[in-house]
C-alpha cells in the first residue's frame, strides 16, 4: 500500500516516511511547492491544498501543513511560520520574546487527504511547550532549536533525533491520526 | 464610468475613491474578504485575487494588496502584513527594529484588475521612508503610525489626512498607474 506525499521539505517527508513505514506503509515523495492559500487556520489551508493538489495531480495524495503558534504574540508566526523563519529566524522570535514572561507556545500540524472530486479530510496533530532563552540543538529544521515540549526532559526539538522527536511531536500525532484512518478505510 | 473595488478594509476604499473621483470615476465597494494566496510577491497575489474575484462575481473589477517590507528584517512583515499588525502590531515592529541601524524600509501596493475569463493586469506603486523609533499619529490604518516617508517633512503617514498621503503613498501610485491604463482602454 503506497500513499502520496506533497511537499517541497525533505525534512518533513523523512519525519513522515518513517512514521508511515512502521504502519507496513510505504509514502512515495512527490516534490512540488504548490501554491497555499492565507488563512490564520492550518485546517483551512491543509483542506484547500489537498484539494488542489490531488484534482491537479489527477491521484489520491496528502498534504501536511504546520506552524509555531506563541501565545504571549497572539499566535504569531501560527500560519505563516514558513515565511518568518525566512525571515527573522529563530533569533527574531527570541527578540520579540525577550523580557516575556509567558513563554507558552505550541506547534500544530495540519494533514489533508484527498481523492480527485472527493471532498479533503483533515487531521490534527499538537504538542504543548514553550520558547527556550536560546537556540539549542542541531536536529529537526525551522523553529525545533527554540521549542521545548512539556513532555520532553527540558532538550529542544533540534536536540533530539528524529525517531525521539516522533514519539510525541505535533505531526507525529496528525500523520498517526491520519494513518488510523486510511487503513481502517482500505481494510 | 464606474469600477468595482473588491476589499474588505473600509480605509483602503477611502483613500482609493478619493482618487478615482478626480478622475471622474465613481468607485464602488464591494465588501468581500476574499481568500488570498500565499507568495512572497505582492504581484503574484493581486493577479490571482483579481482573477477569482472576477470569476466569481462575474463582473470587471479590481483588488489592492499592499504591504510593508522592513530592510533590515529581509522585507518583513512584506505580503503578510495584515496578519503581522493583527498578530505583533507596531509595537512588534518596533521591538525587532529596537538597536538597528538601517531603517529603511518601503510600502508597496498592487493592484489587479481583470474581466471574468480575461487574463489579470497588474500595476504596482512603493514609497521609500524609514521605520520611526515610535509611533506617531492617529490617522491612516495599519503600520502608517511607524513609517516616514523619504519625501516627506518627517511626519509618518499616520500624522497626514488621507489627501496629504495620497500625494505620494504607494497605493496612490499603483492606483493612478491603474486609472491612466483604465482611462486609455476606455477611450
Amino acid at each position: 500500500m503506497a500513499l502520496t506525499f506533497v511537499t517541497s521539505n525533505q525534512h518533513k517527508f523523512q519525519e513522515v516516511s518513517e512514521l508511515a513505514v512502521k504502519r507496513g506503509i510505504e509514502v512515495v515523495h512527490y516534490k512540488w511547492r504548490y501554491v497555499e492559500i492565507q488563512a490564520d487556520d492550518l485546517e483551512e489551508i491543509a483542506r484547500a491544498s489537498a484539494k488542489e493538489v490531488s484534482a491537479q495531480l489527477k491521484c489520491p495524495c496528502f498534504v501536511e501543513d504546520a506552524g509555531l503558534f506563541v501565545m504571549a504574540l497572539k499566535g504569531f508566526p501560527g500560519p505563516y511560520s514558513n515565511y518568518v523563519f525566512r525571515t527573522l529566524g529563530n533569533s527574531g522570535i527570541l527578540k520579540l520574546m525577550s523580557g516575556v514572561n509567558n513563554r507558552d507556545a505550541e506547534f500544530r500540524s495540519a494533514v489533508g487527504y484527498c481523492e480527485p472530486g472527493g471532498e479533503p479530510m483533515v487531521f490534527v496533530g499538537r504538542v504543548e511547550g514553550e520558547i527556550a532563552e536560546q537556540v539549542r540543538g542541531q536536529g529537526g529544521f525551522g523553529f525545533d532549536p527554540i521549542f521545548i515540549p512539556r513532555e520532553g526532559d527540558g532538550r529542544t526539538f533540534a536536540e533530539m533525533p528524529v525517531s525521539e522527536k516522533n514519539l510525541f511531536s505535533h505531526r507525529a500525532r496528525a500523520v498517526d491520526r491520519f494513518l488510523n484512518w486510511f487503513i481502517e478505510l482500505k481494510r
